[in-house]
């Protein structure tokens, strides 16, 4: 066996996450390790908290990380908010919808999955048709960005017909916070997910999250326990949300906390509205090339993610062998197709750090000649 | 809101974890990130395993590291190991079986707690007349190393114990790991978890796990579901255990793991053996400058863990007022009694990179002046 320091190189990581993460937040990371317990350190998880209410537009009390990756955070919102018999609506347009269902099922809840085409947006009348079949539906959920496609979901109208129907929504932004307009508050989302890695450029491993009054009331009436003793937000609650001091739930991953509260400082020092530009005029440079290198892409105009780009792979072009190409001769990583689009599409991400234009430069001029 | 980035002070880290995280380990945290997927990092993955393997002294081929704190490596034990309606016998001495009661329920299981004192170890007499009492019992579950009290178990006899009644045997060695002998293949565990925060002193938010074939067998035979997706291990065998490619399952913690892959390989560069008597002389110092303040430990002294060392607070001095002097007057973080415990013992911590002179000999000439 090797047994050797782990000395990884230096990639530009422009597939569906992780994104390059900046010297600065690799730094936070290597500072001393304190204790969980420590009043210092727990200032700081009031720091994150609030920076977390900043990236979410929000004022939930309850908005903190999940001490695990983002499918841990999928897993956190239907573990806690999904009761025995449930009906729960699921817009399913790609491969996250397909995890959902997965959550659901587990947790004893009775999944209504709505299809729509992989690289599709949501149809809302299919969803409504739904409704009105199933009044006694509980949750909507759906994916803002669906990191296996490229295509934006608009979650504020999903929201609205979830309420109007007595429903909550539940709403997966792995891919969309920092990167696309996200106004939980002004869009009333009841609970909502993300991950480090992807348009706030931190290191994997921790999960953000926020849920309204609404969605804490519901749990705290739930009628069983939650299936999960390490997810189980009334107890978590105590720990993020006790004020003089707090009880002891899990041994918070310090040193990556470290690190999501200097990736969400650069985020605040840049404002979202100015991430959320950025993201999108960086896509429009990369669209650009990508039109003169003859490459299409999976998702219509309109519909697409600035920060995660499906694109074909272009007709006699090997998948895997162009990949290989790109991640050894230009230290390049993109993304494969997941799932049914598996050796169709290519996923180009511009999230976080990523988005910047030596990145796109790079990108254009290894993929013309890998290809 | 502070809106800097956040410095922590230096502590000197002596409770019952997280440890002292070397400047090593801190060093490859801030490593350049790379994709989970990257060929490169799937290797340093190999590695973790064949060290992990080393660390458990085993050849079990389900050993890997789960993406969340230890708590999480519980539930992971528990969530796949219990179906509906199987009988745990769980052997409490302390905080953590509780966890275990906890864990069993959740997951439908019918636990059968064995209750001995806090601090005690656990009575094998109790446990086999319960297996008597109750012979359709599937698992036994158990705690190497009380965290809460400090008392040592010999998770040898009670497997051996489980297995001549039929039963998979679950072992808590959170803060055991490379801390006390142990030696998962010729004990013969069927599942076990740790920490890294403690005796491996890596950063919190990973959770090391090994898994018998016995075990894994009773896996994949499950009738139900298992109740979790993030840690299915059904799931996960194909993250960690595929063979050239794996299938994506979630983003694994990367820079998280850069730290645990150095920590491992510090402790292979010591040796096991060396690592358990370096933890066994440090305790035995640090025993002789507590007998000259007069101050007694919870255990029995053939009990002890020698990486947790549970004190009695001497009378009249104030718990919380100590503590705080200590941490703020010397920057010194020792742990408060937990549960039954809470103001009436410390917890002294010698686990991984805390357990050498130095922190011995400033961690007694502080008490002396504080209390």
């Amino acid at each position: 066996m090797n047994q050797k320091s782990f000395i990884p190189p230096h990639r530009t990581l422009m597939g569906p996450g992780p994104s390059d993460v900046s010297e600065r937040v690799l730094k936070a990371m290597a500072r001393p390790t304190i204790g969980h317990l420590d009043p210092i350190f727990i200032q700081m998880m009031d720091e994150i908290k609030k920076l977390l209410q900043y990236a979410f537009q929000t004022n939930n009390e309850l908005t903190f990380a999940v001490s695990a990756p983002g499918m841990a955070g999928m897993e956190c919102c239907f573990a806690n908010l999904v009761e025995p018999d449930d009906k729960v609506i699921i817009a399913k347009n790609g491969f996250f919808g397909e995890r959902m269902k997965e959550n659901v099922e587990r947790f004893g809840g009775i999944p209504i999955v709505i299809d729509d085409d992989w690289g599709n947006k949501v149809d809302l009348n299919k969803i409504e048709e739904a409704l009105k079949e199933h009044p006694d539906t509980k949750i909507i959920a759906s994916v803002h960005a669906e990191t296996s496609t490229g295509a934006l979901t608009d979650p504020q109208s999903i929201t609205k017909l979830a309420h109007d129907y007595g429903c909550l929504s539940i709403v997966d932004t792995v891919t969309g916070l920092a990167g696309v307009p996200l106004m939980v508050d002004d869009w009333n989302i009841d609970a909502i997910y993300s991950g480090t890695q992807k348009c706030l450029s931190a290191s994997p491993g921790l999960s953000p999250i926020s849920f309204s009054e609404a969605a804490k009331e519901k749990i705290k009436n739930r009628k069983s326990k939650v299936k999960s003793w390490f997810l189980d937000l009334n107890l978590i609650m105590s720990y993020w949300e006790g004020e003089g001091g707090r009880s002891y739930h899990h041994t918070a991953p310090i040193n990556a906390l470290y690190g999501l509260h200097e990736a969400l400082l650069i985020l605040k020092e840049e404002g979202l509205e100015n991430s959320w530009k950025r993201h999108k005029d960086n896509h429009l440079l990369l669209k650009q090339g990508l039109e003169k290198l003859n490459i299409g892409f999976l998702v219509n105009e309109e519909d697409r993610l600035p920060q995660l780009n499906a694109i074909y792979i272009p007709e006699g072009v090997n998948d895997l062998e162009t990949r290989q190409k790109l991640l050894n001769d230009f230290n390049l990583e993109i993304g494969a197709g997941l799932g049914v689009l598996a050796g169709k599409v290519w996923r180009i991400g511009l999230m976080g750090q990523s988005s910047n234009k030596i990145n796109i430069e790079h990108c254009l001029s290894s993929l013309s000649k890998a290809i």
